[in-house]
């Protein structure tokens, strides 16, 4: 199992129920299968906080799966042979927690993840049965790895772009862990220091737990009240067909 | 009152009590009283919204204080005549909501906006009654105005720091105004449209709204629940008068 | 033609030659032939000023071709059944100019920009025959569109990677168009107002003129010369098949 | 003095005359003299290359000026008691190089940085002598440090101001120095590893030398040519007055 003995520990002490929680992880990495993906060795300790907590845990890989760019919900109509994000976009819906990973290139998110956060958006005009943008009353967070830094700068793009789509962010929601400055070892090489680094695993410690947290709380309120959020209320000329999701 | 129709009616349906609720408007303009602040014009219809519903709500403009630059609690120890920010840094932690209202320049949050955060990271190391980061339990969001394009990158970095330092983030938590690209005028001026713009007014009632139900939320759970989320129960090697107020 | 009247006036006046010089324009839009880009439609502005001018110039579209994301020179031996990048990477390196074109999507570049970002990035290993990096020499710029906001953040992204690959950025090298905040009109929409608006199409001239200097000026000195910036003499400790192109 | 083997054997085998050129370093640390400023440390390296090629060299540290907030020539105009940046603002317009230095707080570069540029951004309807924005003809690079990551975060927000203002941005024009994620010592701490990181190092000379290559070129151009990139020329409808600088 990918965790410490503290990380251990605050489980087995664990006294709330999440045996009704689902969660998905979406590794953004550039690589395809079967490669090894630094930043799923961070990913699975956050994983494994949960499912030792009886959390419904899905990891996908991003590249595992056929997706093209587009503001759509089904691209195959706009042009492109195939289209796998209908499949991903109905895990996310229906899920509690929603947990990003992503690599640091030039010290930006991969471009996965990128359009991985354009194809949610794509349906971000669509609502839930309280008539709120479909992501509210979720939970998300981000992981962050690279051998140059970056944390801090993609976690403002993805949690920004997740809050911005409906999404919850409880405190502390991204976690990471780079290397020095320059050349060196990725997270999971021997002598990165990346798996004993007391500050990374800190972080993924408290972002699990305030997902944990906040899934558990939005689950027992039935959600963000429906009250002052409702687009079809606000009724603001909603323009059907209209390119930019946010307008439609 | 700043609100429109569709505003006040919100207000006037509203069934839930939030007079127990306290919230703090900081305008991080780079004007002095008494110039005309644009984003203060926006920001009045979000404080207006959670007035009506009875929230104590204080609002201040930054550059009416003397607020030296720095990460420590109190500037004066460390060569500045003057500090002011332990009286702003008090109402922040008696208050259930925060808000950062800026302007864009360059693109980028203000220098007084940027001052705000690195004042507020200063005090992270601090701890609330439960042993979590001294600003858990509270909700946070962003205001923003420009003649020039940005609020979603300014909200970017707000939002982040806001998480970071334990806020909650509810949905769609920032908003703001921009004019078409080029000079123009600004959000309070006649004919910006920026008054009458109804994305612009429909984020800002979202945002508050769910500063409301996410404080409402907070307030009836105690907070984020004291597990998993401890510094010193975790025992991350603090090191006390570190520089960076992270790691102290 | 795409230009106004001052723009021709300017192509007009001109005295100096350019015709030696080369210009690849990369839009990266999300969306596939023959679907209509915007953002294309402000390249074009730009594309007229240089052919103007007597630059070869050649525009392409980032979604007409196969291009996995990686940061290897050939993904297909790296598990992608096929990889277009190879063209596209040789036609930059027989440019002197670069403009990347990118929607707005979410307040960030499009994933496409990103995705031709990393690739580019891919092989900053390697070298001109000065044994600097291999953009080095050249000039970059960007184009950005949008009905939302943005056109900043999203050149600071590209600029910087730009610059951080090798290429010189000249005065302005960044231009774009955008709407008020809210629903609207795109740029090539009737009544968007883009294509008379004076300060877009202002920066967009002064973009393609202060491209078309600095590429005159690296062009008569023979690049950058080699002196204090070549990788080799410097010695850094280079490994050869590391994942991180900078560290190769 | 500050520089290593390689670096101080690059300045030897130098043959180009550099002792017209003046240079500007403004380090935007928010520490008080006579406090120890980590940032520093790696500027004076810079500073070293540059002097030892007979540059004229300045350094200044920000907070040693008392610099009010705002985006007008002279702040005592507008409200403020002092105000020093026009003593700063003269030295900038006499240098053909202005480095900017900042350290990283909550993942930004810092508030004093960001008041720095917006001072500059409030001249930037002023015109040099060809009707060019005042900055034109001018290098500009940056310098990043920190115990925590971002220094390409940082960069991009700082180049990007700078080549939007007029500034010529040549290859690798940043540079920095970051420790592991989490706890750990300060570049100039004994043993943090920065003053013999190969890679800061190699940075920091490859961005000295291009600003020095850039800055011979432009001078002997007799800096960027004046033609399609004059605003009074253009005449793009200037509001003398309008709060926003570029639109004055």
């Amino acid at each position: 199992m990918a965790l410490n003995e503290k990380q251990k520990r605050l489980c087995q002490e664990n006294k709330t129920d999440y045996s009704d929680i689902k969660a998905l992880y979406i590794n953004c990495t550039l690589k395809k299968n079967p490669e090894k993906s630094h930043t799923q060795g961070l990913m699975d300790v956050s994983r494994a906080i949960l499912a030792e907590n009886k959390v419904d845990v899905e990891n996908i890989r991003a590249t595992d799966y056929d997706i093209p760019p587009g503001v759509w919900a089904d691209m195959t109509e706009h042009g492109w042979a195939a289209d796998d994000w209908p499949k991903i976009f109905k895990k996310i819906t229906e899920k509690d927690i929603l947990v990003l990973g992503t690599p640091i290139w030039l010290g930006e998110k991969s471009s996965v993840c990128s359009k991985i956060i354009e194809r949610m958006y794509g349906q971000s005009a669509q609502e839930n049965d309280k008539g709120q943008y479909i992501y509210y009353g979720k939970a998300g967070g981000c992981i962050i790895t690279g051998n140059e830094d970056g944390i801090k700068h993609c976690g403002m793009g993805i949690l920004y772009s997740l809050q911005h789509l409906g999404f919850t962010i409880p405190p502390q929601a991204d976690s990471g862990w780079v290397g020095e400055a320059g050349p060196g070892p990725s997270y999971l090489d021997e002598k990165s220091g990346g798996l004993e680094n007391d500050f990374t695993q800190r972080n993924v410690t408290f972002m699990s737990w305030n997902l944990l947290h906040m899934a558990r709380a939005l689950k027992d309120n039935g959600g963000i009240p429906a009250h002052g959020n409702q687009k079809k209320l606000w009724n603001a000329g909603c323009r059907f067909g209209h390119p930019n999701p946010e307008y439609r």
